[in-house]
């Protein structure tokens, strides 16, 4: 039996062990799904601190509760490690790590390099490989492949197989098969789709759907080889509803880069035509909401104080940076990227124009921010424009505070380190203040209180007019 | 009872006659639901032509059937004229009439405008107007109000009213009413609202959609007056499933743009990744059916070779004309009207390269364009990018013919006078050409017979492919 039908089989009767590499908002909730399903699973990560939190059965994500976590590492079937050398003991390998922006906007690949090599350095025959972090078009076949090709080939001069080692020197095995079978023989070791496997199958997580989770939204899969897709689709049909092969990994990159293109346009579209509509006198929120009930060919996305999350504001200049190396440009994501990331300016312009109607400034002003986290309802931080926020009103002189109820205090992130908690929404501190600014419209907070104690609001969700609340000092941005 | 009170019964008794100005893609489906709702209906359309096949119960639009105006013929409910004079014996107005762009890329408002002047002439106290074609927002308010206030100005002081006419000379009446007031009397005549009736409410036709229909799709409704907006709204009520009240005609005005701004650039971006993906070697055509299987957050536009129909390739420009009087740019309709304008031009360098490979020119080159039609299915010729390819091909010098068995005969429109007609699809003739381009995937063509006997094919539509007919000699473009 080869490795391929030896893996299927594992698979199939969950004797397979999974190591998940990265227990962030995609690797946890995945090697719960696993765990679930009682494949044994090891979850890696080099944050040691994360692991005897995990072990105690406790969450560090909000919507991930402890309790499935507990049951996870009671059931045996779940265990969390920052010893990667426990990569060997694993069947499958699925890396969910972070894919950033660096300062000027280049994709910062450091995560997946070094996870690649980790993976490099413990390989054995017979594993399977997939990455998920949203990526560039050719990461897995650029970067991953030609690690473990170049770990495996060295692993052969080196070390069990020397019986059927030829005893010549090979530099990377793209070639080295091509200069085997010119000495006529067959070089049946430590090749991709034979000897392991490799795939490219992007996470699709949105935190916090009230609809869809880790196993029921469907999943795409590029292999490099079709016994490396045979695998992988075998792999996540264990756990997620469905899995939808395509013809490469390349394909694969490009599916979930294209998802998140398409976001970040039409939210970048919508914040455009806000300011437009503005100009005219049109409020572009019931504008959006006629629009919705069109029951074809129209998909409502919203305004707001500018993008956040993880893949929005950082997927699509993957693409962009790549598609320079052949000589095109993707005007498209340069424009989004040019508008979304102006909005957090145009709401502190707003600001500045409304109080300007009072003769008050900027400078020397009290500012409260409402909401830190980038979206409704969760305590995720990542990319938050509420943190732009800050940084601009603080630039133009005026004293900022925030109020989060599920962000008591603002985390280091890799730009700000703001030393900030979170304020109680009283009455005599909401008066206290000469601006509040909606930027994330968590349903916990008390829009009432907070319209009847403010003395000028903006409001960049909408959420006043949505909950029927008017007052003269409430205004849009 | 007032006009309002009396408008609102006569259309609820169903007593009420309704004129309808445009008998084209939006108003003759709709005077055909009035009549069918037993409304007596007039169609009014400058093309005299029209008159005698309507009225001999014939269809000029492949996808209303003749049976259908022969029923609403038959019923006496309906009757098509040219003569505006009848007008004065409608109780509602509705004004279909088309919006496009000159050469300039310019809003041409004359067909709105000719049509208000001639409502304004036969205008007469409890009458409702209200406004169908897509346009800039303002349109209503700015175009035709003051149209209706001169002439019930006019009427006022020459005619049957002189009886409270103040004998003073009046100009346009918005500053009419102030003055009168400045005055200490009031002016209860031909006032918005009160004597008259404007409202605006955007078509939302798609020709030959299988799922809705004029009756079926919500329509949005912006009244100049609270009252303006109960009459209209009760009007539509009377055939369209549900009305969607705004707060303004601007508003409606910017509803509609915003649907059809949100495809235009949706598909215009779709044309970008295809030619960025093309370079890639990737498929956009395989990463958006796997991009589908996203459930939700993800909305499928695809690629084409231009933009065509009477909305979306024009529409977005009506804002971008008006935006400028603000003082804003609308950056995404630009951007999208380059890359969705650029798109016949790619399939014609797509061909050349093809071509290119077999030593071959364009020029002196046999091409054949399969489909007229803008897209598939219909025979609707407007905006269609099939004539712009016929016009490239030409100007490179390449001998074009086209197929399509809707369009048995290129129309001559506003931009082109071709004097062409279809050519049939045997083998002989398509083995006579050196290129044929899929322009349009009308199902009813033999795409198994055009495979098999076309030497080189450019799809645009990617049909082949999706029908499993694969040959060396297909290309996408």
């Amino acid at each position: 039996m080869d490795y391929k039908e030896i893996l299927l089989q594992k698979i199939e009767d969950k004797s397979a062990s999974i190591g998940i590499i990265g227990l962030g908002y995609v690797g946890l909730p995945l090697a719960l799904e696993f765990a679930n399903k009682k494949f044994n699973t090891i979850g890696f990560d080099i944050d040691e601190k994360k692991v005897p939190v995990l072990m105690n059965g406790e969450s560090y994500i909000k919507h991930i509760p402890s309790i499935k976590i507990k049951a996870a590492v009671d059931s045996k079937h779940f265990e969390a490690t920052s010893d990667f050398s426990r990569l060997t003991s694993c069947d499958c390998i699925i890396i969910c790590v972070p894919t950033p922006l660096d300062h000027h906007r280049q994709p910062d690949l450091s995560f997946i390099e070094n996870s690649g090599k980790v993976v490099a350095q413990y390989l054995k025959k017979g594993q399977l490989i997939t990455l998920e972090s949203s990526t560039y078009p050719g990461t897995t076949e650029e970067i991953l492949l030609p690690l473990f090709k170049q770990k495996s080939v060295k692993c052969r001069v080196k070390n069990e197989d020397t019986s059927t080692s030829l005893g010549m020197t090979i530099n990377e095995s793209e070639d080295a098969s091509a200069s085997l079978s010119m000495t006529g023989k067959e070089n049946p070791e430590w090749k991709v789709g034979k000897d392991f496997f490799l795939a490219f199958s992007p996470e699709r997580e949105d935190p916090n759907n009230p609809v869809y989770s880790t196993s029921t939204i469907p999943k795409v899969v590029g292999g490099v080889t079709s016994a490396c897709l045979e695998i992988a689709c075998k792999l996540y049909d264990q756990v997620i509803v469905k899995t939808v092969p395509v013809s490469s990994p390349r394909a694969a990159e490009a599916t979930k880069l294209l998802e998140n293109i398409y976001r970040s346009v039409n939210i970048a579209l919508v914040n455009e035509l806000k300011m437009v509509f503005e100009r005219m006198d049109i409020d572009v929120w019931e504008v959006i909401e006629a629009a919705k009930t069109k029951p074809f060919g129209f998909h409502a996305f919203y305004p707001g104080p500018g993008l956040g999350g993880h893949c929005i504001p950082i997927d699509p200049f993957y693409l962009t940076w790549k598609a320079r190396e052949f000589d095109v440009n993707t005007k498209f994501i340069e424009l989004a990227g040019e508008i979304n990331t102006y909005q957090p300016y145009y709401v502190v312009e707003k600001s500045q124009d409304e109080l300007n109607k009072y003769g008050k400034s900027l400078h020397g002003s009290k500012v409260l921010i409402l909401g830190a986290a980038y979206k409704k309802n969760i305590d995720d931080m990542r990319e938050s424009p509420s943190l732009k926020l800050i940084e601009i009103f603080e630039s133009k002189g005026a004293h900022v505070d925030y109020s989060d109820p599920l962000v008591l205090k603002l985390p280091i992130t890799r730009k700000y380190t703001y030393e900030m908690e979170s304020v109680e929404l009283s009455i005599k501190n909401l008066n206290s203040y000469d601006l509040t600014v909606l930027a994330t419209d968590h349903d916990s907070f008390n829009y009432q209180l907070i319209a009847d104690n403010s003395k000028l609001i903006i409001d960049t969700r909408n959420v006043f007019e949505r909950l029927g609340i008017k007052k003269p000092q409430i205004f849009k941005a």
